[in-house]
């Protein structure tokens, strides 16, 4: 079960921070300066002062997710900051004022029954870790911030899972998406 | 249709703002403290230097209500500031962990299916408007903020509206509710 309690993530893209940036790429919209390190607070937030950018959000209640599927989730997928999961990726998101105009039902449909997300996550678990992160509600410049971990081995599934998340119909919605991708060392080879 | 853009709604209890307040009940949990008015704004924030406190959060899309639902809400709802509302009430309410943690199909069916929460307010419209501003993702001390507007003569409906939702399955979950009633003259006679 997802632990509901709204906690604040900042990520601040800088000179600082545990992962090392090895790309960032403009999907749709607006990009985001190039930086060489990003570095991520879980509960407390960072100045702008110290970065060329920050990113906030908090971690929430699911919005779509039914109580079968939360159970599935649960069972198979597996946490944030695995020994081995040396990559990373941060793809913040923000989804057009057409899909906000939607009703929560016709948001389901388009986004498990049509372009099977959830679905389609499961398949890449435990592998992809993943954790959303909530911003709308804030006022950002995003609406979520979709955080993945991994091992390198499981790089190419990464690739194929977000490739598959992008033809779908929900990313018709999706409006501004930059993909930033980072790397970290083992701890004490760094 | 509601404008799913977010917007900062600020509600300041202190000295200042056009709504008088007649009275702050506990309903259950934490009391807010006794002021002599309320000060709104819409788009942007108060400072608490000058308010006994601040509660802020953002208008922001549906979360339960289906394209059906929001087609006859739209249909049949008034807006906020009619000249005639001169009554109004903010209720602050927090929901318990275990709501949170259950899932979206278990809240919907919770708040519509058993408690009929869309479909009770419904019956009071369009006398008793009203508005949900969003503030858990926010890491405020509330989920949501509730604000009513109705004429005086729409008093007895909303204590009914008020007293129906206190006693469905959906308000077990509710562990912080505070009530404040506001009241303002006519434009130009105070």
């Amino acid at each position: 079960m997802p632990d509901p309690t709204p906690t604040l993530h900042s990520f601040a893209g800088g000179e600082l921070g545990l992962w090392r940036v090895d790309a960032i790429a403009r999907v749709i919209g607006e990009p985001l300066t190039r930086v060489p390190r990003l570095d991520v607070r879980v509960g407390s937030s960072h100045t702008l002062q110290q970065s060329a950018w920050v990113l906030q959000g908090t971690s929430s209640n699911a919005r779509y997710t039914s109580a079968q599927e939360q159970e599935s989730l649960t069972r198979i997928q597996a946490g944030l900051g695995r020994p081995e999961a040396l990559r990373a990726a941060l793809i913040p998101i923000r989804k057009s004022p057409a899909w906000w105009a939607l009703a929560q039902d016709q948001r389901r449909a388009i986004l498990e029954e049509q372009s099977r997300h959830i679905r389609i996550g499961m398949e890449y678990l435990p592998a992809i870790a993943r954790k959303l992160i909530h911003c709308r509600d804030l006022g950002g410049e995003f609406d979520f911030l979709t955080w993945f971990e991994y091992a390198p081995e499981h790089a190419p599934a990464f690739e194929e899972l977000v490739r598959r998340l992008r033809e779908t119909k929900e990313w018709e919605y999706v409006d501004r998406e930059v993909d930033i991708r980072l790397c970290r060392g083992r701890v004490g080879s760094e």
